[in-house]
């Protein structure tokens, strides 16, 4: 891009601002849905059912498709800085997961359920243990001072991809959770459109927009952020890499 | 990429074998599932019911998912004769699963049941109506002979984007499918770990699997398809465009 490397695209606040829009409303419509047709939220007795679904869609599904965006949105700030608001993100996205996770095993056990019977429920440990490990392995790359450089170079396409796949896999699994909870509870009354069940088809919906739109924002070619003069010395570009030139022939 | 540009990435053709391995895996336990579980197939009486699930891990997971692959697998042939290939297969793709459709709504005729109420409905009607504008799309752009060198190469990206996330969407969807059957018919058996339920899980994994292993190799840059002399003179790369440099300055 010429003559404006570091201004930002002209489309992408706006797609980053829907986003957002997205992703709070998929937050505030798994409350509602929690507290009108679910009693509300609780860690004791029945309601501590409710705590899951909404961990789940905070840190799994809104932060950490945030932690993906953070470096289109943070164009010019220090690639330091942002890297660590990327950890970050994910360290809080992981732990709102991880009460969401212990709300779900505490309430079988309190209710006699068995646990890790449903595809629902392997999806979600496999996103969560993938999860776990795509951060300890980021880090160790990216923010332990430990990594080569052009070691970082060839793990970052692998990061990216596997990033994403956990994102969208994330969303997947929350379309089964919720479609488990409304056959658990509605059964044959699903099929005669109770609003529940109708709001709960529009959330999942909105689940399937926020993660559309954060992968389109994240596979703009033309919407990476662009290299910082303190990277360019330091960071090779995997292309380079793999079109076998070395980084001192150029 | 220096001194090979027609040879297919070394690693290249394993993932392709890999993928076409979990789609087989995909396809043939399916049919076991149905076989086994559900008293097999036919156009007839509630064995109509299993036609639909088989017809669109046929043509919206398998075919769909391979169509995709075409531009990776095909490097070196004519690119009007891979994209002919890539069109076709999608259009297999699109009648096999309106074979399966068909079949879901005239069983749910026969049966009484209400139509399109579930989330699973819902994404299975809109990933059915975005894979048919989407193929009429790209059509239009890249096979009718109409459309300008420059806004087939501006809507290429869409066209990549869009298509892998209707794929996506489409795993998605079978996954929620699946779901819905296990429950409608296991009930609280699902959670003894059933056989059926068993199989049906390592099914979805393995739908996830297909999902990712085929993103993966749509997604490596390294392994796009190498611009033929024909297309050179032609096609310009977006990336090109976007920079704002005329391909001839290269």
């Amino acid at each position: 891009m010429e003559g404006g490397t570091h201004a930002a695209p002209r489309a992408l606040p706006y797609y980053v601002a829907f986003s957002q829009l997205l992703g709070l409303t998929v937050v505030a419509m798994t409350g509602a849905w929690l507290g009108l047709y679910r009693g509300g939220i609780a860690w004791t007795n029945t309601l501590q059912f409710n705590v899951h679904p909404l961990c789940m869609v905070i840190g799994l599904i809104f932060l950490q498709g945030d932690a993906l965006l953070v470096y289109r949105v943070f164009r010019n700030e220090a690639k330091r800085t942002t890297k660590v608001l990327h950890g970050l993100l994910h360290v809080f996205a992981f732990i709102i997961a991880l009460v969401g996770l212990v709300a779900m095993f505490n309430y079988h056990r309190k209710k006699g359920y068995a646990d890790l019977y449903s595809l629902h429920s392997w999806c979600g440990i496999i996103v969560f243990v993938l999860y776990f490990v795509q951060w300890l392995v980021g880090f160790s790359f990216f923010l332990f001072p430990g990594a080569s450089f052009s070691l970082r170079s060839r793990y970052r396409p692998q990061h990216i991809f596997f990033g994403a796949s956990i994102f969208l896999f994330s969303v997947g699994t929350a379309l089964l959770g919720l479609k488990e909870a409304l056959l658990f509870k509605l059964g044959a009354k699903y099929s005669t459109f109770e609003p529940e069940g109708v709001l709960a088809n529009v959330l999942g919906l909105l689940l399937v927009c926020f993660g559309v739109v954060v992968l389109y924002i994240l596979t703009r070619t033309e919407w990476k952020r662009p290299s910082q003069a303190e990277e360019q010395a330091l960071s090779m570009d995997f292309k380079t890499l793999t079109e076998g030139e070395s980084p001192s022939s150029q």
